[in-house]
């Protein structure tokens, strides 16, 4: 599997859908597109050579943008099947926030290698999930992460 | 205190300096720079509107590469200090990377704001330092975070 066909991010609803990281309708993002490969989630990204953190290998910050979105894709992913739908069901995916990102930076990851997020999801409560991921360049785990993501509260429907 | 006149990043070495968050020489990044208030460490930013999490709420990826830069410039300049110098002395600054980063997301961070990162920094090992850093918009504390930064290791100059 090297790609994703049906991403969680295709299901998002318009208005949650400018996320820097994933928002399929964010101009300048990265849009990352996170899917199933079994019982896992996977996310694929080649970052630009701009996201340098010593020249040769990829920015930490870029990183964790990655792990998070795939989190909260995860996350959704998980509900969305625990309420009986996949991606490109035509049904709205839940969109979830991150209340919590760990990473730990395994080994130094190199640039021009598309890195992928392996992602496991445990349910903690019914509106908040653990996603524990490791990011790979080619066989390599550079880090290891945990996000808590949790279905988005009414708060960010308050519009700044 | 609203501006860093002199910042911990404008003394990294030149080879050091490319950093999509923090380097003075990356044409691209965000040039996040840190110095001191006090024996308290601190980092300005205002996001540009792109980085949007929700509409009026700004991406949780970019506070997290925000927290990581001030987490490895707090380090610096914390060595820097112990060694005998402040930034702007003409002595190359000790350059860390991020081995961890945890970041607990306490409130949607309103767009159109300069944040402010306000770190302490504790030595755990004479080559690995904990940063505790809070995140403020305006008074209100959005995120709360630790880095654990360590002194660059030699695997990082195997350029890839």
């Amino acid at each position: 599997m090297s790609k994703i066909v049906k991403a969680i991010q295709d299901d998002y609803p318009d208005d949650f859908s400018y996320c820097y990281g994933c928002g399929r309708l964010n101009e300048n993002g990265h849009h990352f597109r996170t899917g199933w490969d079994g019982d896992q989630t996977v996310t694929f990204h080649k970052p630009h050579v701009a996201y340098t953190a010593i020249p040769g290998f990829v920015y930490g910050g870029l990183i964790a943008s990655f792990i998070d979105c795939h989190g909260t894709g995860s996350a959704s992913l998980a509900l969305h099947r625990k309420n009986g739908y996949e991606p490109g069901d035509g049904v709205d995916a839940p969109r979830f926030v991150t209340a919590s990102l760990e990473v730990k930076f395994i080994k130094p990851t190199p640039q021009n290698v598309t890195l992928k997020a392996i992602g496991s999801v445990e349910e903690i409560h019914p509106k908040k999930f653990k996603v524990h991921t490791k990011v790979f360049a080619d066989d390599v785990c550079c880090a290891k992460a945990e996000v808590i993501a949790a279905v988005m509260p009414d708060t960010f429907n308050d519009k700044g």
